[in-house]
C-alpha cells in the first residue's frame, strides 16, 4: 500500500478541510503539523517523545541524508523507520529546497539535466537531478516522497517563473518515470510565486500527472511576505484534487498553519519549533516568551498552565530558564517537546473546530490571544 | 531522617562491602555509582533516562548551583528535588574542588576563613568559607551534604599537606557547627594526598567529629599517578567505620571503580560516562569505543549485544555513528545513556560477586575483556 487520503469533512465557511491518511506505520487526521528530522532525528528529541506529543508523521531532509550518511547506508539498516528507530510514518522531502537555499549562488548552477553544486560539508561536487532525488529518497523508504522542483528565491521575475514552473513540470515527470517503491507516495509540488495564472498552471498541470498527493512550494522563501504565501496558496489549492493530500511546505508560525488550513491545506512541516526551543523560545497561546529574559527566574509556573506536554507536567519557568540561561542540552529539550506539542495540539484544536463548524470562531480567538502581548506592547508605546 | 547505612555483608577475601543506604527519597544498595548533574541537569538526560539506567542517586554542584540559579531560588523552587524535578537521592559536594580546580591560582586565596576568588562566568569577588558552603546546601536540600576542605593539586609538597589536612579539619568543624538541615546528612572528608600518616591522621580525626558518612578526597587531581589514588584509599579506608558510608569522590574509571571497592569504598562519582559521550565514546565491555570511527558506518549491531539499555536496545551502531559524525544532541545523549547505564550495572555485577564472595574473580574477568583490545593493540604493534 502506498497512502489512503480520506475527506472527512468539508468546513461550512471556509476550505478547510478534516482529513485522514493511511498509511503502512498508522493512520493519522489532518490537518496535522509535522516536526522536521533533519538528518534522520528531530533534533534533541527521542521517537517516544515525538509520539508523547502525539505526532503524526514527521519530515526529514533528502539532501542532508544524501551527503551523511548516505542512502545506501539507511537502507542496508533497513531503511529509515528502522535507522531511526521511528515506526509512525516519515516524509523526505526531495533535497531541492537545501541545494537551492543551503548553497550559495556562485556555487551551484542550475541545468535543464540538474543542479551541480558544491557540498555545504566539504566543498566537493555533486549533482543533483529529479532522477537521482526519486532514487535516494526510494532507499531511504519512506512512506511519502516529493518530486525535485526548482525552488526560486522570492525576489524571481514573473519570467523566471514561468520558465522556473515549466521546468519542474518536465523534473516531475522524470522523477515520476524512475519512481519504483510500491511503498511509497509520490507528491507532485506547485510552483509560481504569487502570481494567478502561474500558479493556477502550475497546479492544473501538475495534477494530470496523477501524484498521490500535492504540495504548494515556494511559499517559505527568505523575504517572502506573508501577503504573498496566503496568495500562493488562494491561487493553487483550488485546482488541486479533493481526494488527495494537500501539503504547505516549511510553514509552520502558527498563524500560518490556520491561515493555510483556511485555504484548505492538510499538512505542514518547519524547523521553527525545534530551532527557537535551541534559542530558548517557547509558544504559548500568548505568543512566543523568552527564557533568556530574568522575569522568568523565580517563577515556578509551567510554561502553560493547561498544558499537557511532558515538559508543563514536570517542569518549572524557573527550571527552564536556569537550563537556557547555562546552556544546558535539557533546555532546548524541554522547549522543544512543549513547542513541537503545542503545533500539534494547535491542529488538533483546528480539526474539532472544522468538525463543528466553527473554524472562523476558533481563528479569531486564536489570534486575539495569540496577538494579546504584542497588542498590549503597541498601546504601551 | 538523615539517611541509614546498613553493611549488608563484607566480602570474604578482600575489603569490598556490600551495604544499603535508606534515605527520604527511596534505598539503594552499594556499591553503587553516582551519576553527576552539575548544575541540576545529568548532561542531556531528563530524571526517567536515570531511573531507567537503574540509578540510585545523583550528585550535583554546589558551586555551580551557588553561581547560577543561586541556592535562594532552587530554595524557592522547593529544593533540588523539585527544582530538577528529581524523586530520588541527591548528594551535593561542597564547591570547593571547584573553587580550587575551574579558579586560576593567581585568581584566588586561600586564608584560614575560606577562600577568595573570582567567578569563572564574569570575573565578579566571591568568597567561600565552610559556613557558606554547608548554608548553599541546607537551602539546596539534598540528601547528603559535603565538608568545604581543601584540595591540594597533585603536586603539593609534604609539609603543605600536613597543613591542608590540619585546616581542612578546622574547616570541617565550622561546617558541622552551622549545619541546620534536619533531613540532610553530613560527611566529612578526608585527605592528605599518598602519605600514610596524613591519611591515617586525617581519618581518625575526622571521624571523631561523628558524621554521617566519610569520603576519600583528593584523588581526582590532574596529573595524580594510579598508584597513589589507590594508596590514598588503602591508608583511609581501614580508620573509617564499618557501619558508615564510604564516597570516593571523582572517580569513575571502570577500573578505578573497582579497585577502590576492594579496599572498601561504597559510592562513586564522576563526569566521565556523560563526557566522553559528548566526544562520541562509549564504554563496553572490551575497553572504549570512539564512534568518530568510519568502521561503524555500517554496523546495524548494538553498541553491545547483550546490553539492557534503552540505546542498546533500540539503536544500531551505525545510527550512533550518524549523528556523533553530524553533531546531532541526541548522539551524546544515546551515549550518556549507555555509559551510565554501564557503570551502574558494573555496580551492581560487583554487588554479585560481593554477595558471593567471588570479587576477585570478578575483578580478574572483568579487568582481562576490558584491557583485551588494549592488548591486542601492543600485540600488534
Amino acid at each position: 500500500m502506498k497512502i489512503e487520503y480520506t475527506l472527512l469533512h468539508k468546513e461550512k465557511n471556509t476550505s478547510a478541510r478534516l482529513g485522514q491518511i493511511k498509511t503502512n506505520y498508522g493512520t493519522y487526521e489532518t490537518p496535522m503539523f509535522m516536526p522536521v528530522g533533519t538528518k534522520a532525528t528531530v533534533k534533541s528529541l527521542a521517537p517516544e517523545e515525538l509520539k508523547d506529543a502525539h505526532s503524526g508523521i514527521i519530515l526529514a531532509n533528502t539532501y542532508h541524508l544524501w551527503l551523511r550518511p548516505g542512502e545506501d547506508i539507511v537502507n542496508k539498516c533497513g531503511g529509515l523507520h528502522n535507522f531511526m528507530n521511528y515506526d509512525r510514518p516519515i516524509l523526505t522531502d526531495s533535497g531541492g529546497f537545501q541545494v537551492f537555499s543551503l548553497v550559495k549562488n556562485k556555487e551551484k548552477d542550475i541545468t535543464e539535466e540538474g543542479v551541480h553544486f558544491k557540498s555545504h560539508i566539504d566543498g566537493s561536487n555533486l549533482f543533483l537531478t529529479p532522477e537521482k532525488s526519486i532514487e535516494i529518497q526510494n532507499k531511504l523508504d519512506s512512506d511519502i516522497a516529493m518530486s525535485f522542483d526548482e525552488c526560486p528565491p522570492a525576489s524571481a521575475s514573473y519570467d523566471y517563473l514561468k520558465n522556473s514552473v515549466e521546468r519542474t513540470l518536465r523534473w516531475a515527470k522524470r522523477g515520476l518515470s524512475v519512481h519504483n517503491n510500491p511503498h511509497q507516495a509520490l507528491f507532485g509540488i506547485v510552483q509560481g510565486g504569487a502570481y494567478e495564472d502561474l500558479r493556477k498552471f502550475s497546479a492544473i498541470e501538475t495534477v494530470k500527472l496523477n501524484f498521490d498527493g500535492y504540495s504548494v512550494g515556494g511559499v517559505a522563501n527568505d523575504g517572502e511576505s506573508k501577503e504573498d504565501m496566503y496568495k500562493a496558496i488562494e491561487y493553487s489549492t483550488p485546482y488541486l484534487p479533493e481526494d488527495k493530500v494537500r501539503y504547505l511546505m516549511g510553514v509552520g508560525e502558527p498563524i500560518d498553519i490556520i491561515e493555510g488550513v483556511e485555504r484548505g491545506i492538510d499538512i505542514f512541516d518547519c524547523v521553527l519549533p525545534t530551532r527557537i526551543a535551541r534559542h530558548g523560545q517557547a509558544f504559548t497561546k500568548n505568543g512566543k516568551i523568552n527564557f533568556h529574559n530574568a522575569k522568568y527566574k523565580e517563577d515556578i509556573s509551567p510554561i502553560e498552565d493547561n498544558c499537557g506536554c511532558y515538559t508543563c507536567q514536570n517542569y518549572s519557568k524557573a527550571y527552564i530558564r536556569h537550563l537556557i540561561n547555562t546552556n544546558e542540552m535539557l533546555g532546548g529539550r524541554l522547549l522543544s517537546i512543549h513547542n513541537i506539542y503545542f503545533l500539534i495540539k494547535l491542529t488538533e484544536d483546528i480539526r474539532e473546530s472544522i468538525k463543528k463548524d466553527s473554524f472562523l470562531e476558533f481563528k479569531k480567538d486564536f489570534i486575539d490571544n495569540y496577538t494579546l502581548s504584542l497588542k498590549e506592547k503597541n498601546n504601551l508605546s
